[in-house]
């Protein structure tokens, strides 16, 4: 499972993203001071996305990949605290067990 | 072949899985307290989705992938107990033989 | 190459494998007391199929699967004896020889 | 590189490549008396489908796979005797070289 | 993580790239003497567009590739010198640590 | 990489191939006495496509293939000596240096 954080992306950078969510996802980009993401096998990225959108100040959005695999990624959206909490929360959690859920 | 259960899946994951799965089967979520998550071989969901299905209290759906070559996911919904019968009964049988069918 | 034969399929199961088959061959599985599967590289999977046609009582599909690189998985649907004897037949093909064509 | 011949190819056999071919192909298949299948890498397979159309009696048609990363399928209708010789063909060149084109 | 550098692409090259964008990217192209195209890991390429992204005079796209598991291409259009400073910069942040972003 | 021509390709070829490029590159076709075809990883062949495009009296075009994960392939039509001498081009720079561009 791989973790990274952009700080106030680029208007390209989420044009990316744009172009691999669905419509309705957008509206979540709009005053996000950051975004994070988090790529896994599927089954661990569904566990993945209840932990953060179980935290507080963030939206959760599926990122379509270019066709990989058992491997896709989540995007997580808010401000930056909020959005390092909600990575944090999947980190810790994944230190405790091996399972997520 | 993987287990999970979601107990009380938030509105965000939720939705992932609805992006996933047929949209007729998007009502068999409405009122599930948890949903079951199992990925495995093509061939042998099939037989786990029939192992499920024959269990009571629980909906068995099929949840596209990212292209996921040979495996596939099917999500279970139901009441909690429900779900973790059905899971329970997929891997009773699994550690029995060596085939689900 | 992998075989299982499913007796009395659940209603859940046979929406799972309508949703990977072509519309016209829905009508292949009423009456169908049994399906039968078999899972191989396409080249062998086009040679099992045309096995499993020349048995009596069954109707073959082909069923999609998720971008299954090389593999592809067929459906052999009848009554359970006939299913046995088709899938039968193909087994004993391959211990014959190597190539089923 | 794979090579197999159906010899009086069922119905259903012949279904299966017809969703797999373009829909211009499928009179090629009326009147064929037999279907040789080649398998190999998409760069293999043109010339080999080059080789097999200039040998006598034969039609080459693209089999479209289940997503098979670099391999790729291709068929070959006609009678039994041509069929066998545009494998043989594609055969001998093999051996006589590594490259067919 | 791969890097190229294209000076004055032919006609027929940003024609195989334009193929592969958005339809609203292709006038990023007008006027761009150079492209400059990096790939690698789904996740990754988040970050270096945005790397690029912040640096001045260049546009970043999307480069759709043919099923590309977990790879995906991006490209990098603008005059020469800025091209090859916001690849420069990808590269300096790579020698720095392990992660871009 | 890997590289084939085909000299005078049969009309059945020349299908297979259309099939699998843009509508207007069709007429890049007519009146070419010979194919090129170089197989690669999709970074390289944008390389590749523009070392052949500034060769002279040949088209490039790409030819989509079945899911072939990193690897692309590329034709280049022409007379046969305008085809052999692109592909020379491309096979003389490899030799030079590891990258094309």
């Amino acid at each position: 499972m791989e973790f990274r954080i952009i700080k106030s992306p680029s208007a390209g950078t989420l044009d990316i993203l744009k172009q691999r969510m669905k419509a309705s996802a957008v509206s979540a980009m709009d005053g996000a001071d950051a975004v994070g993401l988090v790529q896994g096998r599927m089954i661990e990225m569904i566990c993945a996305a209840d932990i953060a959108e179980k935290a507080v100040g963030v939206t959760v959005e599926d990122v379509r990949g270019s066709c990989p695999q058992n491997m896709i990624m989540i995007a997580i959206f808010g401000d930056t605290s909020s959005v390092e909490s909600a990575i944090q929360e999947i980190k810790r959690k994944l230190e405790e067990g091996k399972k997520l859920c």
